[in-house]
């Protein structure tokens, strides 16, 4: 049995590179060689044991590559492909899915739905931080890369930018809308992005470290606010001349940046949270206006699949976002678990890290 | 100056019946002679003190009657005929009224937004239990009843259909939707009866008062769920198969009912939130899926103004709900301090009360 | 090489009962044994030759049964189960099925995009007017028939409930809504019924035989107007007191109901059409207002996959709606010759008849 | 009585400057002294007497200027400030505004609805090609300029911007999606602004004049057909693959136009119809896939009234289009008769003049 190497979890603290047998191909998936992949701040919180999956799991959503092997019942596709995969992969047939909620995929449960069941890479199969990956439901997931793309320019599609983007996409933003988007690390940096790219007239980046902020100003954000010298939320009732904004978009995952969404709102306006939380979380009273303030909190995961990979592609391949310059650091897998050192520490002010097998 | 009869809020623990000159006409104005009106769960909040209104101020905010006299500028309309005015009465020309958000009318601030500024009868301006009630903005506001409507069959118009409806309406509730509905006062009862009237297939109503049950029952409840006698997030979770609801409307205003709303969603569901609350809010990480559910939050204030009001009388005339049922108790304005003394203490089984001046 | 009959068709004017062999099941279909289906309309303009099929083709799209076997890669079923599938069978996995269209289902193009490439049964390939009937994509499209319902009570969800309600809910029909319905045929039924679930408060049915005015009125329609007595665009501009009606649905499939649709539209009104066209049409430039009324012409092709399927069939468990009156005339396969006979001359107040193999 | 000078419709083909006294202001209207404003292509229809206005009514739609004096029961603004307001001035408190669709205000009718209700100004009340107009609604409709935006900056707001723009929003269009947009005179050159602005990743626009189509490229265009020289159907389907676009958007009211936004939609996409017609239109129906296409066509009248306003100037303010470079003429309201001359005309590559009284 070919084997490959592989970034494995082997426990809290240890994700280690490791051989593992290549997987065979059932019927519906496709076997990817990986060209280029990254590391997730998610990835931290399993490194760190804060999010759990099982021991053995090879770690890692965001594969680019070359379709090595193609299921007998998968159609649309040939070997040799450049292809994407999101780090959703929906299956297309579950309930979930045909109510175009693909993020919460339940195939496999009695009724079709499952809390973040789209979410299978490096979650509950194995990932892409390896050599080869197996992409389930090939039909519906493989996105062929546009010729003159390269890796580096779509490897912030599958994650990245599909999460930011719907920070915008799930608030309905319109033409003219004033935004907030609380962090500016890589998803809150797609936030701002995606927002000016959906028409908002005024895009607030906040965030605590001046490189963020710079970078925020360079993917559109028409101020930037530094919450380590000023307070945000007094700022940006400051900037709006008392209204607040229409939008705020949390992408970060803490109480802190829940709340000052809610407290810079608008009534009427929509919170887009789009961070992982790890508490419970609170709403205040007030900013809620006690439940009458025609607020709304919206929720969205990654959205995944091989349309939606097109349509990103199709964003980076018209110019209109560059993404690129996200790519602060470049690997080999078999430094991986240097990669991870400084990502997981935030070092030398790193945003996004290529991989490449 | 002549006089009429009014329920004014004198301070907390005491509305009292007193005299007040009947109102001077404003251009844009409408004073309307009150037929019937009722007492809602908010002016009992206003009365113990709960949510503060300026002492002096006449409570009520659901009118029926017919107008007096039209301000000078108002057109359309004739001395004489019956109407009715929503709780809520969006000046229609406010930043906020033309985003389509008339409950968060900001009509004289800089920016126009201003929560809950659409609610002004009985909050910010003179309420609807007394003998006359100015209507502002009389022309965005005054509903002419139709022919063969007895003013019971309408009072239910101006905010418990209204806002109970929204519920529905806001949640996007689409056919086949199964929805569950917490609490069952007339709110609530209203929820459930604009779950149903939106195509909802099965809608679930919990209590714990058995004929707030019953009631539920006949307003299309499909299953009732005693929370006194059974824990309703297992029950739901059992009815629906252990999938969830689709949408879950909040109708009390509890940390309670609020988190348990959330725990019977299935992923990608909305809570749609009419309670006023009290406390801040705790939103649970689990029932959450930590922020990754594609879950949505949604609060609404009853919608006002007069189209608003024609479609719900349109539905009352069609004979789609029968919401007559609610009126329990009737009493002369006079009597206006003992029907406070029975509302506010839930006795006698009341769910609305008629109050004919 | 084991043999079932099937209604195949040969040529314009001609289906017949003939013995084709029972198909082979590939990994991701499902073979069902029909126990009831019916004739669509659909299925007359094919045999008069209007719509072009394959010669040899099985035709039917409607089917009720039981698993009989199972494709290797299909999982979340078992044989012997009872199911239903739409007329319309999206895979689930083409870019028009994750965009949520899966009635344009491009599975095998290029792009993933074919107009009504999601309508295979009875088209682009077997249909169900036969003993078995093959069911491709079984994952995203068998729906388990819930206990209780009989094959007669679920008989209109793959095609009739479908598209009659899709009439209602593509327009957006909001509480308190007018609706006038062209064409009461099964079709027209449905969307009045659709119409009724979705809030209307008014729905006004319109045909040219007694006895489908009568089905209207038992189907929700407040109003009928029998078009051969009077003039149906005068009399709901009198019904409306000259506003005309918020959302017109055409459900025949004519330029004369089409653009009778238009002109008793309210301005920001919308026409939503689900007839099937056989010319040109003609959009008249005043009832149109110059392209300036805000107007909205929706098409909708009957929405499929299971996930609409165990919907609908919620909705008739629910008792919201009941369309088995719908079925007037019942017929063994063997029979199906005469079947045919009968329902393209609407002969003996037909509406739909059930076929029973 | 005071006197000013206005461009007065005297009957077919006279448009000229004469004498009229300055408007009493009523008290919910506001005088606004017109510094800038311009000829719009509906002015033209309506020189040359395709558009039925009453004779000695003022013409112009689109007013830049400073308030005058205020109505009585205006509060909110100030004499002496700068404002625009919309070519569509909805009343604010009609049913049609209550509903959103203020462009279709009724106000004044029985029910609430008129079409193109809401274009008041050099329609149905005087217009603005003039030193003084009276803006009706002053409330509704009056919207300060932000310092430092000049009047040439802000003076396609009210009517090409608003309208262009509308083009994108009414479509719904997504991120990622390929638009074509058929004409490219200044509404279709606002459109492809307000395409590119929505998110589109692709836009193409389309014409027959170089001029025209190197302003589409300064706009936004990713490609431009010269219809003169290709035919644009076939060049759009071989840009897309085969596919269609998304959304169509037609901006210049013909059949042909019209037409070919049909004939380039993938099933399931949306015909965007902003052009003002003059015959009736013709749906073919192979392009209309017989009714089965899930197809949309939806028009749209210029939005209006304040907050649009207010919307439409912080794009310009945040510098997100510059539809300055539209303005391609400039003339004194003493010289606007040789305005009419060339714009009629379309003489020297004119988009669009600005008159200064």
């Amino acid at each position: 049995m070919a084997k490959m190497k592989a970034a494995i979890f082997v426990g809290p603290g240890r994700i280690v590179l490791d051989d593992k047998p290549i997987p065979d191909v059932g019927p519906l998936d496709a076997l990817m060689r990986v060209t280029t992949t990254t590391i997730c701040g998610t990835d931290v919180h399993i490194l760190k044991g804060e999010y759990p999956v099982a021991k053995g799991l090879t770690i890692g959503h965001e594969p680019v590559g070359v379709i090595e092997k193609l299921g007998s019942a998968v159609q649309g596709f040939r070997e040799g492909q450049r292809v994407i995969a999101g780090a959703i992969t929906p299956s297309g047939w579950s309930n979930a899915c045909l109510c175009g909620v693909g993020s919460q995929d339940g195939a496999g449960t009695p009724h079709g739905w499952k809390a973040m069941g789209g979410w299978k890479f490096g979650n509950t199969i194995d990932g892409c931080q390896a050599e080869y990956v197996l992409v389930p439901d090939a039909m519906a997931n493989l996105a062929p890369v546009p010729d003159g793309l390269s890796d580096e320019q779509v490897l912030m599609c599958p994650d990245i930018m599909s999460t930011g983007f719907s920070g915008a996409e799930s608030a309905g933003i319109s033409i003219g809308d004033t935004v907030a988007v609380f962090a500016q690390g890589p998803i809150g940096l797609c936030a701002t992005a995606g927002a000016k790219l959906s028409g908002a007239s005024v895009v607030i980046g906040v965030d605590r470290l001046p490189e963020r902020l710079r970078m925020a100003t360079q993917m559109g954000a028409d101020h930037v606010i530094d919450a380590s010298q000023v307070d945000p939320i007094e700022e940006i009732m400051r900037l709006t001349g008392g209204r607040g904004v229409d939008v705020a978009i949390e992408a970060l995952g803490t109480q802190a940046t829940f709340e000052a969404g809610l407290r810079v709102l608008r009534p009427g306006g929509t919170l887009s949270s789009l961070g992982v939380y790890s508490t419970d979380l609170k709403i205040p009273l007030g900013a809620f206006a006690a439940g009458l303030g025609d607020h709304r909190i919206i929720t969205t995961l990654c959205p995944g699949g091989k349309e939606r990979m097109r349509r990103l592609m199709s964003v980076v391949e018209a110019g209109r976002v560059d993404l690129g310059a996200m790519v602060t650091h470049r690997y080999k897998l078999d430094d991986i678990e240097v990669a991870y050192e400084l990502f997981s520490h935030q070092r030398d002010g790193v945003l996004k890290v290529a991989i490449t097998p």
